[in-house]
């Protein structure tokens, strides 16, 4: 609903969502069955940065960032701001200003299908953003959208207080009723790649550990040794 | 028009120029009422740069960069050259010999709505260029262009001796007339900024510090507190 | 041919790839008559990297990595994974557990026309990628491809053998049969380039240099000094 | 869910869907208040078409189709198959035979965010699609999907027994729930459009019809007479 | 200047304007010496149509269509509406109800470079839009433009009265001033055309009407004779 | 190489190619193993042409038409023009006069990864092209290419005297080696598809036809029946 601002939101478990920050990106998203990533035109401004919040939902007007203003007073410690534009928009809705507030409250982080500037003073006062755009371009403060009410975000649902993990691979948005499930199996899969790491570093082959050659076969790959000169 | 060269351009002021270098793209932006912003696909080839500078524009054809070698000589210290393609061009058409020739004359860098080249030499070098490609491919000498003529480059008008503000925003023109005028906005912009900055960073919100709880009210903002669960 | 994997291939020299490392992929591309250029959206996950090694191909289907652990075992010290899919894929097919698997047998790095993940790993590891996407979505194993049969890569040909060299400023192919005259012609340009460098760093135009004004006159390029105010 | 097929869909009435066809995208969006937008990139095959159907949602994976077959047995009259890729895919999932398929079971044409082939034979059969791309590229059958579970499609959420409309203008969801009020807000707008069409023939300005003066003025509006030459 | 209407425009001369509809987009570009196009992604709402008109500029805020409507009032007998947002939109600013209005003052059509929408309707009432986008996207109407002052549309310098030619290959942009010169140029360059049209039908090869051989020769053309098998 | 005419090709046996202009191009792709499709940018610039013509291959560089020019007398009756530019250009390489140039030998149409323009007279004349832009930008004649060496095109290895196939679903290419078992089995599959499509419009399920049914289980795909209200 657009005009509307939602005060009470039902967070993700605190010990949970930090959890998260153990894992990466790619983890997470293959853990829950391949889903949940945001587009991979969500690119972090500076490298590096590995981050897990709960969502605070902004649905913002084209060129108009009035509605993360409204959002700020709604975030807390440990949240991350996920933005939408109700329309495709370069500008540059968010900068050191916002951060700086953002900062003051405790909140990890800024994802936005849309436009970031200040970019080396956010890479200097450490606050990460992953984003769509880059622009110095500026916004006006004239429309309403709405905070804390369910958005599509480069193309995944995001619900105020779902678990969102980024780093340097991307975005991943986790349901809050899923998220313990998720954890558990990203530290499973995450276990499973350290054990079987040196055996890759030892030259083991992927075709024989996970027993591929049979289904290859089976599909009619056929080894040929053409002369190739 | 095609197949000149102006020997004779009115540079804005160098004192007003260097100036400009200690604001940043989006505060000058801002400053002279949100015009003048090349579009946010020209990128710096390598972050932490930030360079103010009068541009000498040159207007080459797709895949030839005859007219940059002609503009060098036309170039002096404080400039920075602004080249926009006839037709969209992917091409390299500026590396790192170019770039020696250049800093030889004092040139701050190079903004090119086409591809650059030798990057990593670039950064040693420590030129400095904002393009909207990075492509090795080469570029041939056969047409003309122009030098110094008016051009417009990623979208904006520049003429021949205006201001060219470039940082990790991105880049912005000022117009030679306007120049002081938007200097000292600026830095007004800056000031105020940096006086609020402590606020912000104290927890206080700018829906409060600018006032913007009528104007929401006014538009029919609403906040609810649905069971969020 | 689908379904195939050449285990016989005829590489380049290795003592002739090995020199290839000491040219960018700018001068490559230049001294074999500016062909063989893999198109610009192909950039690199980390910059800094400088590789030449010899082509192992390998074609997938869109989001299906199944191939790329085929290829695993037919790759040798000095080699370069080149893959290109069947259909446009952002997908994630390659990240660090294929990558620790390459470097046990002395891979020198991907191209691959699609997305990779885990790339912070990646740079930690010091495993170079060039990639036209960065993502964290996986992949499946269920189609086949081939490996070490000709394919197109970003718009190139690349035959399983060829050189393949890379950089910051993008990735080069270079047949087989003409790498010793490339790798000539490159050490050719290269100190023609660094014998001019200190004449551009002294101030000398390349106009003079080369003797390009009277070809410029020809072309009717016209001086003006128009009154620039 | 992946892997499952939701057999039982509660559908929007066929009476109110059909309603909903004689209003165009662009008039039912503003009805809901300017949601349920599908992405601009979604456009017909050919121009003319103008449907309103209940969404039957399938969810594929990149380059294969094996699902939208899963899906035919589930759609009935007055349906209209809404599919989106897990991945961003060209391929052409779906053709002639298809088609001709779903129009034996009432099925009023397709809405897919990849490609689409056979196009010519689709506009003879006068089934409309409205697709992100046209290719003739084929697809396999290896894995799994779902049908009839929540999806997003070209950004919008779409559940099936939504409302969908298409035109030349590009396509709209509405929720079930949501139609009827829709609807009628629709009819609404029509008809007021249709009030006001003769009055902006007669050269009546919008700017006195909706008293936009005043606003106009109050934000500062200028009117100069520089002489124009 | 923003929030700015100009209420002055010196057009170009209206036997003029007229006579540019006998010339197509190519030819006129070219006869002008080969500027003045517009990007090629502004393409025609539907195909056949061919219009010479005089500017009547806009420059709009992104997804906010305000301005066009205080634009209308300014529009008279042989104008072409030319809209360029401040920062990249692919709303719908435009629809049938704007062009009952325009038409009703003698408006040629629109050229946008963002969305439009009600095409269908457009087509029939015979009211040619080029755009960059076709979309039903709404738009809002609260922040400033402005009128009749001169803006950069799809890459082209456009000032207020201005000649604007658009066919099925584009739109050109004439300057007032130069708008006889190119007049005649381009019925020049038609008459020339006209006259070798027969000859290239005849089968002559322009290799031989324009004597290109030698040229091609001094470049080092060779001609081959591989077995082609 | 650059600079090369080949003025001797062995062109696929006339027979063979009349007889692909039976098939569609998404037929002839799926015989050949789904291979050698242009890339899905390639679109034509009217609806309804279908072309089956033997390929003469042409190089361009950026915004240089010259070697067109050059290819029309090494064209006969029953080609097609496939041009593909070194380095990605939109310009607008061909027009009216080319093609009636070109329709003077007999020649079926153009394949050109760049751009086109005079589409509505190309359209009249009945001279189809499939190209990647439309444009009116003009082009020079100062640099060589080549003629009748293979290039790569929309991603494609074209070689002279191959089979190009081209509707409007896009263009593929056929080797010359391999056209007449492509042909075979392009009739062998429209057979088919003609003979089950009755059956598809009688309301018979593919599931069923093609026995899917075990295959979608054994993946384990599940039949919900969830209350959907």
């Amino acid at each position: 609903m657009m005009g509307v601002v939602q005060t009470k939101v039902a967070r993700t478990d605190k010990k949970i969502v930090d959890d998260f920050a153990h894992y990466g990106v790619a983890t997470v998203h293959e853990a829950q069955g391949r889903k949940g990533l945001l587009a991979p035109y969500m690119r972090p401004i500076y490298s590096g940065a590995h981050i897990a919040g709960t969502a605070v939902t902004v649905l913002v007007p084209p060129g108009d960032n009035w509605m993360i203003h409204v959002a700020v007073e709604h975030c807390r410690e440990g949240d991350v701001l996920v933005v939408a534009p109700t329309s495709p928009s370069s500008a540059g809705y968010f900068g050191d200003l916002l951060a700086t507030s953002l900062m003051s409250r405790g909140v990890r982080g800024l994802v936005i299908e849309a436009g970031c500037r200040d970019i080396k003073d956010l890479e200097k006062m450490g606050f990460p953003v992953w984003s769509k755009h880059v622009s110095a371009e500026g916004t006006v403060k004239e429309t309403l959208g709405s905070v804390n009410e369910p958005i599509v975000c480069a193309g995944q649902d995001v619900n105020p207080g779902d678990v969102i993990v980024a780093d340097d691979d991307g975005v991943v948005v986790v349901e809050r009723e899923e998220a313990v499930d998720v954890l558990v199996k990203s530290r499973e899969r995450e276990e499973k790649e350290a054990k079987n790491r040196p055996r890759y570093a030892a030259g083991e082959l992927s075709l024989d550990m996970y027993g591929m050659r049979p289904a290859l076969e089976e599909k009619g790959l056929k080894y040929l040794a053409d002369d190739g000169d």
